[in-house]
């Protein structure tokens, strides 16, 4: 059985983490088109270069790298090469570079393979610009309109952050990959959560993205003098949000799973002084889960919940439903592969859906796709202290070369 | 029985509510020592030389109105001119406007009384510059030291606003009455809350100033990815929060009266995005009741309360006491004296404490002081659409006249 050489994939992960690092607040800044990006980016193409590959930036800024000839549809291994501000040194960094080790194991290893196999190092998965732009280009999910209209936070839009760094943004039509090339897409990724390193498990097998709702929430009642007002004469808006925040385990205990999850996450008090009952609370809710039936009669659930909190307190309600994404599932013949792969290194998994967004879901209606993941020390991510353990890095990095091995054999 | 003249004091109300008003959202504007504020100031003073009584500023910018030698003790009749900004038309206004047509119709009916009269119409009462300064300045509750510190939220000091209206800050302290030259303290106000309107009752009569404290208090959880930490795996400072919101109603029925109020006026959650699940929240919570035992028994229980949700939801608790101000009582004498007045004159009343605070606070420690409330429709104060109907203004002012012939003869 063939494996991976760790030394020179931590190696490798520890140089990229050097672009974009922040001595200061030791976080990574690598958003998506900033000079640092780019720099990891031309890096990683170096890198690969030497090492006898192929290496090219197609018209989204994503990084291929390649093992062999387009003859027979290629298995990707991907994820991203952009980070979160201030974000942690192997959230999408693992996946691309754990590609490259893979392609290092084969050839240094000279294993025969049917199929000829390229990393992806994406573009912009982290939603600067609101979306997953480089492999959306890749799986074909952009259309000029948006491509020109997308903008972040401070209202820079992306079109001219790509040109900034001397790309045409038209030429993410081109980046457009057809479905017959290729044979799978496979990605390693910390979870981001606390499931495997709360319960020592070292790898996940992920069986989809969850699907996600966004609502804002409105309860109007009447702003009122906090000493004059008795309590049982108020409208208190924010008495009716902590009904709701009440109700949200009864809601998922009875509807839901144990994928569910009702997050409050934003709330806005009008007028907000202390000495006013609150007339006015915006808040939004945050649905998730596997099952677009479940997310179905969760909202179904919510909203139900939330007339009656309104009648009670004497509050208007409404809400507006900023976005509805349905689940994506993995393939199950890859998700069977990784388990099997799993189980030949007599190694523990956790078969788990993923709450946050990655690459692969733009994959999973394209080709076989799945998703491996490896533990997050203590849950965190996005956060400079993010980290993983060396050793379960390894294992996740054997288990995806194996499952490349045998898609590509 | 001698009554008050409705249509004459209606004129004087509705001309003092020109000065000031803004057409455009039909507010009052007549923050202390602004030039609106000290307009009408000069127009009372000048109103009441035409009808023959005497009319002085004080250091304070308090006006006085007078009828009779000082040479027994004073009953004063007060309230404030200056209103908040946007304010109504009745709020302070009503009762310096009564008590002038008190000294109206002593006159007008030729009564003879032992006690001279005096009408206040206080400076800054509505709390521009963080306390209530003129009645302040009056009951000897000033120093040099906060004259010369107060600031209002825009970082005016009070002495420069003072100055600016040819007012010298220093001057306020030769304002101080000495106690033995005043016999009593009665004022008229507004309900400013919906008590009185709700149960149909024309008349309140106060038997004190709820006291009241206000904390900031912090809950610390973690702040997690929403779709990757499981609900039972969150450290949710918001649902901690939430928890409190639900505790306040058991807290106040355990331990308070029907005179407690627990409110959380202010929420901050960290970082408060729809997608994090809430690391953090900061938020108010202001207690009040009219015994300081209970409002002592009412913050040992939310600080209970908090620490108990604090282990449940894992989360870290700490508050800072921002205020505690205990309440202050009306005299009971004159409590009585206005029960039995209204009696007479076969009106319903309801003895009620005050959530807000009033000028007649600063004199409960210093004379025989007390309050009558009419209804506001609604409630509502502080904003264009305060209104209270005249047939209760009448009633008021009359039970205001009956009990200051009652202490002055």
């Amino acid at each position: 059985m063939v494996s991976i050489n760790l030394p020179r994939l931590k190696e490798s992960l520890l140089e990229l983490a050097k672009i974009g690092f922040n001595p200061e607040d030791k976080g990574i800044y690598r958003s998506g088109f900033t000079d640092a990006d780019m720099e990891a980016r031309r890096w990683l193409m170096e890198l690969a270069k030497q090492d006898g590959f192929e290496a090219s930036m197609d018209g989204a800024g994503n990084v291929w790298l390649g093992l062999g000839e387009l003859t027979q549809p290629a298995v990707v291994i991907g994820s991203h090469l952009d980070s979160v501000p201030a974000g942690g040194v192997f959230d999408g960094s693992l996946g691309v570079m754990a590609g490259l080790e893979v392609l290092r194991t084969v050839k240094e290893n000279k294993l025969e393979l049917t199929h000829p196999l390229r990393v992806l190092g994406t573009s912009e998965e982290e939603g600067r610009f609101g979306g997953m732009f480089g492999v959306q280009a890749v799986t074909g999910d952009l259309t000029p309109e948006w491509i020109l209209s997308a903008h972040d936070a401070d209202g820079i839009f992306l079109a001219d952050a790509m040109r900034e760094q001397g790309l045409d943004p038209m030429a993410a039509l081109d980046a457009a990959w057809p479905a017959e090339k290729m044979k799978a897409y496979l990605e390693l990724h910390i979870e981001q959560g606390p499931v495997l390193d709360t319960q020592g498990i070292p790898l996940g097998v992920v069986e989809g993205i969850s699907g996600v709702f966004k609502w804002i929430v409105h309860l109007k009642g009447k702003a009122d003098h906090a000493g004059t007002a008795p309590m049982d004469m108020r409208s208190d808006a924010f008495m009716g949000l902590a009904d709701f925040a009440h109700e949200i385990q009864r809601i998922i205990d009875e509807v839901g799973t144990d994928k569910s999850r009702i997050t409050v996450g934003k709330v806005e008090l009008k007028p907000g002084y202390p000495h006013t009952v609150p007339g006015e609370a915006i808040f939004t809710i945050v649905g998730r889960d596997m099952s677009e039936d479940i997310m179905e009669e969760l909202a179904e659930a919510c909203e139900r919940a939330l007339r009656a909190i309104a009648r009670r307190h004497r509050l208007r309600f409404d809400y507006e439903q900023v976005s509805w994404l349905g689940p994506s599932y993995c393939t199950p013949s890859v998700i069977e592969l990784m388990e099997e792969r799993a189980k030949a290194r007599d190694w523990q998994f956790l078969r788990m859906p993923s709450g946050a967004g990655h690459d692969v879901q733009f994959f999973t209606k394209m080709t076989d796709a799945g998703l491996i993941f490896i533990p997050s020390v203590n849950g965190v991510s996005h956060a400079p202290d993010e980290w993983s353990h060396w050793h379960h890095i390894e294992m996740g990095t054997n288990l995806l070369l194996d499952c490349v091995l045998e898609k590509a054999r």
